[in-house]
């Protein structure tokens, strides 16, 4: 194992989070709420000098890095950044014990957004805006942001795909452009400029410049840590309507963009994900209009609550414009269908993803056309092109990973004693990176509710559900860590 | 499409169930209900009357006969005999909607026990014995029964073998001997000898005759019916113990029977799935009794129930001899997860079978272990015996078609306006062919409360849980009816 490359690794993730932090702590200082100013002056100083120790033990690494490595380095990396991240809320005291801290922090970084803060406005601007940030960072992957500075290529390159692999979601991950570095600065280009057309979208709607700030943060990553206690509910059909749109552009490929940029229209449109997408979204919109329309006053009123839910939950954002855990069964169980499937691939947003229920489906109807005729060969054909086994069985095994975890995380869970609903909501929404689930887990409800174990249970679960399960599994896997 | 011989198959098929239903006629003439005598006697002259026209219109049918024949035939003969089976309990007036009648019907041949008769108490002895022969039949198949019956071998084994196949429960089904009907005379012999034995276990216990014969019928068939209202719980503990260890006999693989009448109790012990499933039981009893010991009052009584419960939902027999929908959320969570998991492949039991959970499990460590290390073959073994790669991607299908099937379900039967806890639950319930969910489909509730669109996909649910998915998708795809 090669140790004093991964601390060089981890040395450099680190100062990348300190220096995320100076802003938060100008907030602070600008705002006068001198505590927290510290606690991110000195979380800021303690993470800093843990990334100067690492790289000064680590000087001379030999660059041979093998899988394992990467793929070790992926999942330690979070959990190290989620240490150092919540350290100011828990030195400031705005959220008294370290494990909440903790939980709050792998929240936003796995751009889960499920709060163990009641009263979110009692927090300072700074803390609500680390909270925020930590969405933004999460959404599009601090690794893909630290590959965007790197050099690439060379002996690097085998390496450096695995991380930016392990931190984009979906079944099968491409560069856009040949050099890895220039992906990752094409992703972090486009996500930047969506957060400023939102953020200047929200402007255009009298929404406060901080509240704007911070929403456009949190809908980017489609985190959904709110700064108002009732979440968006309270802000105006405007101000809801454009988040709406922009959490529904968040969970798009960005890769359809790149081809949009590249005048590819025809590609784009004729992208099967994208097509079930939006197919599921406005199906979903149109049914649950239907079912909750005795709720509301008006048609309009109706839509846009509809499309808001829809839209928090199919990209697993996880605001809320309403409690949608009054809503009618029916419509509660469409949107626990949309919490499962998710967004679009190289999109922020999480869930098992659009083209892996796609390959899925297609896996399925093959098996049924080999059990008719046997002797013929099938290949799945998505978009024209045929699909790996590979990425097939992997796609396969990856249903049977969550599916596991799931069962295994509402058995924990359970432990504690709360309704069934609450236990398998929670576990699903944690797992998929959504945040509220449904009863007391609910959109109007907060995490306090859970013990300490389900707690590390609920944290796991989303740092497995933001990573795609494996290089969670691969950091408990004694296999990994075995001399070879 | 031979259409001839597909005739000639159904027109057996039928001919059994007529002769099936002598003995419900004459406990009807013994009892003096005559309209229910009645209403059997025309269900019978119905049955054998069509499946004299079968026969006759299918004269000369060439023996040709291809898998997708073979596949079509199974899903149809169960929904065939299904029909047919539920004319008494119509006709006769004792379950008045035809709808409910079938439900009730297929929830027989499936082996699930789930009623639409809120009073049990109050049918006649014919309908009840009736119910529960549906049980004893569904659970080791009439098509298996069929089988030990007919010539086979020569041009006929290769679809006789897919019948067997479609109806034999697991990922993998093989003969006990070479010859197929030998292999079919074999389990029906096993399987009668340990009726019989439950039979006489329960009348040392002093339980009445019939309620011993109907009793050991559908344990023996793992289906659940029960001819109280309030199912076992008022029997005796002697009566409720050895149901429990016959409930778990019958959820035991079969072959290891016949390995033990050979005298291999090695191979018998070594077995990977009889392993699993021992550990499973006696741990799931523990966990259970732990977190409920405030339920009762002794540990002997505890422990009753709790193996009681476990032996009831592992097997997916669905008897109740206490309302464990008022259990701790923790015990129901493992009742859950053993409803999901199920018994034993080539038992008579339902679920997904511990041998798939086994697979499932041994293919994600593989995949573990190819992410780590890709350029290795590695292989997945079970008893030392290597596993066909078709089998383990077959098992991956069979997940997924498990889950979509599963979603689908839950998604119509939420829109009766349920609570999410009953909607879910009844759906899995169906599935796994078990009988009782929680909430308002708990044990001591009746499925009733649906309406005839969701008892249409329950009905579904239960004959696609019963054949393993599969035979009954095939029944619905538009390319096994098209002309080749």
């Amino acid at each position: 194992m090669n140790y004093k490359m991964m601390g060089r690794f981890h040395a450099l993730i680190l100062a990348i989070l300190a220096v995320f932090m100076i802003p938060a702590m100008i907030i602070c200082l600008l705002d006068g709420t001198a505590k927290t100013a510290v606690s991110f002056a000195v979380s800021m100083a303690l993470t800093a000098a843990v990334a100067a120790l690492l790289a000064l033990i680590s000087r001379g690494a030999k660059r041979d890095f093998y899988i394992r490595e990467g793929l070790i380095c992926v999942g330690s990396s979070w959990i190290v950044i989620s240490f150092f991240g919540c350290l100011p809320f828990w030195l400031s005291g705005e959220i008294p014990g370290f494990l909440d801290a903790l939980f709050e922090m792998v929240s936003g970084f796995s751009t889960t957004g499920a709060s163990v803060v009641a009263d979110v406005e009692a927090l300072s601007r700074g803390a609500l805006y680390w909270r925020s940030f930590s969405n933004w960072l999460g959404g599009m992957g601090v690794l893909v942001f630290l590959l965007a500075l790197l050099p690439t290529g060379g002996r690097n390159e085998g390496f450096t795909m695995h991380l930016f692999r392990a931190e984009s979601p979906g079944p099968e991950v491409g560069k856009l452009v040949p050099s890895l570095r220039k992906t990752a600065r094409v992703l972090y280009l486009t996500y930047i400029a969506l957060t400023v057309a939102n953020f200047i979208f929200l402007l255009f709607g009298d929404m406060p410049l901080f509240d704007a700030l911070c929403a456009s943060l949190s809908t980017a990553g489609t985190g959904g840590f709110g700064i108002k206690n009732d979440s968006m509910a309270s802000y105006s059909p405007y101000i809801q309507n454009v988040t709406t749109i922009f959490m529904l552009l968040f969970g798009v490929n960005f890769s359809c963009y790149y081809l949009m940029l590249l005048g590819k229209l025809k590609s784009v449109f004729r992208d099967e994900e994208l097509r079930m997408y939006i197919g599921m979204v406005v199906g979903a919109i149109a049914l649950i209009a239907l079912n909750t329309r005795h709720l509301f006053d008006t048609l309009g009123e109706t839509v846009r609550h509809a499309a808001f839910q829809v839209a928090t939950v199919v990209t697993t954002t996880g605001f809320a414009s309403t409690d949608f855990d009054l809503w009618p069964t029916f419509s509660k169980t469409v949107l626990l269908l949309l919490m499962v499937i998710g967004a679009c691939a190289g999109s922020t947003g999480g869930g098992m993803k659009c083209s892996r229920v796609l390959l899925l489906f297609k896996n399925l109807k093959r098996n049924i056309a080999r059990i008719l005729q046997p002797s013929r060969v099938q290949v799945i054909r998505v978009n024209g092109k045929t699909v790996d086994e590979q990425v097939v069985s992997n796609t396969g095994a990856y249903l049977a990973a969550y599916v596991i975890l799931l069962i295994f995380s509402t058995l924990v869970l359970a432990i504690d004693g709360h309704s069934f609903e609450t236990t398998f909501t929670a576990a699903l929404s944690a797992m998929n990176n959504i945040g509220p689930g449904l009863d007391a887990a609910g959109p109007t409800c907060n995490y306090t509710i859970f013990s300490p174990l389900s707690k590390i249970v609920l944290i796991l679960d989303m740092l497995a559900g933001r990573l795609e399960i494996f290089p969670v599994l691969i950091l408990f896997s004694p296999r990994a860590w075995r001399k070879k």
